[in-house]
């Protein structure tokens, strides 16, 4: 661990994938990106795809590492796609522990959806939004892009 | 719908949103990238991120379109969390019915989860994946990358 003033910044196991400490089963990299089999899949070719650049969540990701990973991602759907005859598949990456992160590294998961098979599970109970709030809350929200 | 040869194109909502056909909840615009709150969020703050160039699936999107994307990404996201006052949150992008693709055309969904409240289920169901087999896998995928 890492302490800087008060902050504690944990080494995490990708850290240690990025820096070579730790193997890994790489199915792609560029000068940005490693991406590689998640150990414990929730189905077969699930993958990790992370950043070069350590940043916890994605809303600490310099545009330049959260650029790259974006440019990579068909590309590497693509192969993950090719390779297990999977067609349909899932893109999720999670911040905090509240939205079920558990490894404090930003990372993509690519995960394929078999029929009556493996893969992620969604659980999706839409709200109601006013048109009164909705312009409000975006308006909000667009004044906070900074 | 438009033909070509034998490829149709259905005209989706987002379609008709960035052709400003239809209007919606702006909260990010540059380029390529639109961003605009969900109409049935499963939070408040639940936005929807597309590239202003269609495609119905990520692996089907070109690399400029997916790397601003990328780039947004956590500007839209540093954004969202201060206007909702949410500090965790999930990115995900569904591709096909398979895996709850619901609008034919590419799109991040940004969900902020809030203590004891709303937002994102996710089911997590994970497997073993013996090392000779993740071994060969991961070759298998990176010999699909093209």
């Amino acid at each position: 661990m890492v302490i800087f003033g008060e902050v504690s910044i944990m080494s995490t196991v990708f850290h240690k994938i990025v820096a070579g400490e730790i193997p890994c089963h790489r199915v792609y990299e560029d000068a940005q990106v490693l991406a590689f089999l998640d150990v414990c899949p929730l189905s077969r070719g699930h993958t990790l795809v992370i950043p070069k650049q350590a940043a916890a969540t994605l809303d600490e990701l310099p545009e330049e590492y959260a650029a790259a990973i974006g440019r990579a991602l068909p590309r590497i759907c693509r192969a993950i796609m090719r390779a297990t005859g999977a067609t349909a598949y899932n893109v999720l990456q999670n911040n905090r522990p509240l939205a079920h992160q558990a490894v404090f590294y930003v990372h993509f998961h690519v995960i394929p959806k078999y029929q009556d098979g493996p893969g992620l599970g969604i659980g999706w109970k839409p709200q109601t939004l006013p048109q009164d709030e909705a312009k409000a809350l975006a308006s909000l929200i667009a004044g906070n892009v900074a």
